[in-house]
């Protein structure tokens, strides 16, 4: 078993999510693109791509790892696009999506003859967190009114919509895309595909995975198009835990373990979003804090529940830290970063990348 | 002039900080160590090294870091320990100071003829924001209680305070450091040195250095204790900027610009802490957003004032941008990270380290 602390992608765990892409895309038509903004750990790509059609990006380094290491498609999105990084993003990737006309209109010559998208933002979203809300006030994500999109509409053959956060209500998604056809219907069916984004947690426990597929097919049957769907924490969601080891414990009105980790910086999104982090069972007579080892006052994983009380040594997993962790670790506080394993479905472990002093002090020189 | 993004940290404006630093030390006697957690760029420790006395740290890796390339003296102050790195850290360190008693105890052999201090946490602190705040319930940050560290006194030289917090206020820091001789004087006097942290913003314009002077060459005085200061924000305060471009600009409600660097990925504490960036002189007849690149709906550095419209190709600097940004940048969205520039105090400009896609690739995997 490798040393704590490190991230271990559990094949096993990842494939339920995996078989459920490939029933939607056989049901459906609609193809899925893993989002590598949220995972990007490519260690298992070979494995993903076997159940995915490819990958989306939201930056020149994203498309390239996708082209080359996930293989399929490669979507090429980014908020904006830099005057020297459009050439190779228009060699390496099989659609460009442009976030805005302007953009569209900037490098017009330089992806002539390429697939090219925009990105349109609908006005509506799942997001109940202003941080994340693609169609907050003043939003800069996507083209927002059809008379902007019209001039451009004959020089693209796509459009890119991503809307969904987290959200696990089927009724809510469908009432969106019927807004969203109500409002740009007319433009929809001139193109040729729609991607409707990440967000949707159709691999969730009870998501109605066959009325989906409905929708889509008929979303894509009345408008002609071939749909795309961009699964981020939908296709590693419960694949990865972060595996760390208790250093000390303490008593301050409860009871508290120091672990080798830190919330900041290997699970930023729950200090961001002042989430808790997950353990299983999270059962028993004892409750605990579990603490990173940052000296961040609230590097705080959570409060858990567990059999017996902790000790020095005793191992802790902390769920579901596939999605938006690895890709946003840092070295905050020289804190050891976890090393990267897989386990196989055999159950061996290896680990791909473990990171050390040389790693942390290359970053800053 | 390199190509942006990058962070350019910029030596004449280093040295007032530093100079200030000098001065308090030879005023009152205090040592100031640079806090690692807060920068850790040691492309300038040969510049800081001159008037700062060595470094502190939060982990191994820092305490490597500031022997290797600052020199001076080597605190070393974890949150918790490991059993396998405590041995390294003997080796590299002046002092070792542990977090809890517990700590102590566990690693008293391991560390015996070292010199050894102990974190206490006297319960009072300047932080208004929970998440940094040492003195927040169940806070795990040192010992409090003077019953616990009272049969430990005896095999430690030292303690370590750190409860101030971008406090700008004299008076606040007077007050607290009575409330701390109140409680923890008894222990103090058998003291050879305290340390009293960070969080004290003493270069700030304006500061009453003198009195602040005169107070720690009292304290020292009246305890017989050397004292140390672990400036981090204070030491590189208005020293560096994060230099972008504007890649995109579109009207939404507002003015938005976008650029070629990303506030989660760049200048973390911006978005953790809810605060803007700055820009100077940000005046003029024009107002605008300055957002990020990355996907993040929230990526938002701040609404300035400009001269003229922003265009493509405009270059924006984002103002003190050394604090807790070098060390917690990431790779999220793949976007480039910034490199990391250095102007002489002759003027000119040079690219210590820059970060490219084989980079992003190897975080992970």
């Amino acid at each position: 078993m490798p040393q704590t602390p490190y991230y271990l992608i559990d094949k096993a765990r990842l494939l339920p999510n995996l078989e459920k892409i490939a029933w939607l895309r056989e049901q459906s038509g609609a193809k899925s693109l893993l989002a590598l903004k949220c995972f990007a750990t490519w260690g298992v790509f070979d494995l993903m791509s076997q159940y995915m059609d490819g990958t989306t990006s939201s930056s020149l380094f994203e498309v390239k790892l996708g082209a080359e290491e996930f293989g399929g498609e490669t979507h090429a999105y980014s908020v904006a696009w830099a005057d020297d990084e459009i050439d190779e993003v228009i060699r390496v990737s099989d659609k460009v999506i442009f976030n805005t006309a302007n953009q569209l209109r900037r490098f017009e010559s330089a992806s002539a003859g390429h697939v090219r998208g925009l990105r349109v933002n609908p006005g509506v979203s799942t997001s109940d967190f202003d941080l994340a809300d693609p169609a907050r006030p003043f939003s800069r994500l996507g083209e927002h009114a059809p008379e902007d999109i019209e001039p451009v509409a004959d020089r693209i053959s796509g459009f890119m919509f991503h809307n969904n956060c987290e959200n696990a209500d089927f009724e809510r998604f469908d009432a969106m895309l019927g807004m969203i056809e109500q409002r740009f219907g007319h433009l929809i069916k001139r193109m040729d595909w729609i991607s409707l984004g990440g967000g949707i947690h159709f691999t969730g426990e009870g998501y109605p995975l066959d009325k989906l597929a409905e929708r889509l097919k008929r979303f894509a049957g009345e408008n002609e198009v071939q749909v795309y769907l961009e699964p981020g924490e939908a296709a590693i969601t419960n694949s990865t835990t972060l595996e760390v080891s208790v250093l000390d414990t303490l008593h301050n009105g409860k009871n508290l373990a120091i672990v080798d980790a830190s919330v900041e910086a290997h699970m930023l999104d729950l200090l961001i979003y002042r989430e808790s982090g997950h353990v299983a069972p999270n059962d028993g007579p004892e409750e605990w804090m579990i603490c990173g080892k940052s000296c961040l006052a609230g590097d705080i994983f959570g409060e858990f529940r567990f059999p017996k009380a902790l000790a020095p040594g005793d191992r802790v997993s902390l769920e579901d830290a596939g999605g938006y962790t690895m890709v946003k670790k840092n070295w905050f506080n020289g804190v050891k970063m976890p090393a990267i394993a897989i386990r196989e479905t055999d159950g061996t472990e290896r680990v791909v990348r473990d990171f050390g002093y040389d790693d942390f002090k290359a970053a800053l020189g």
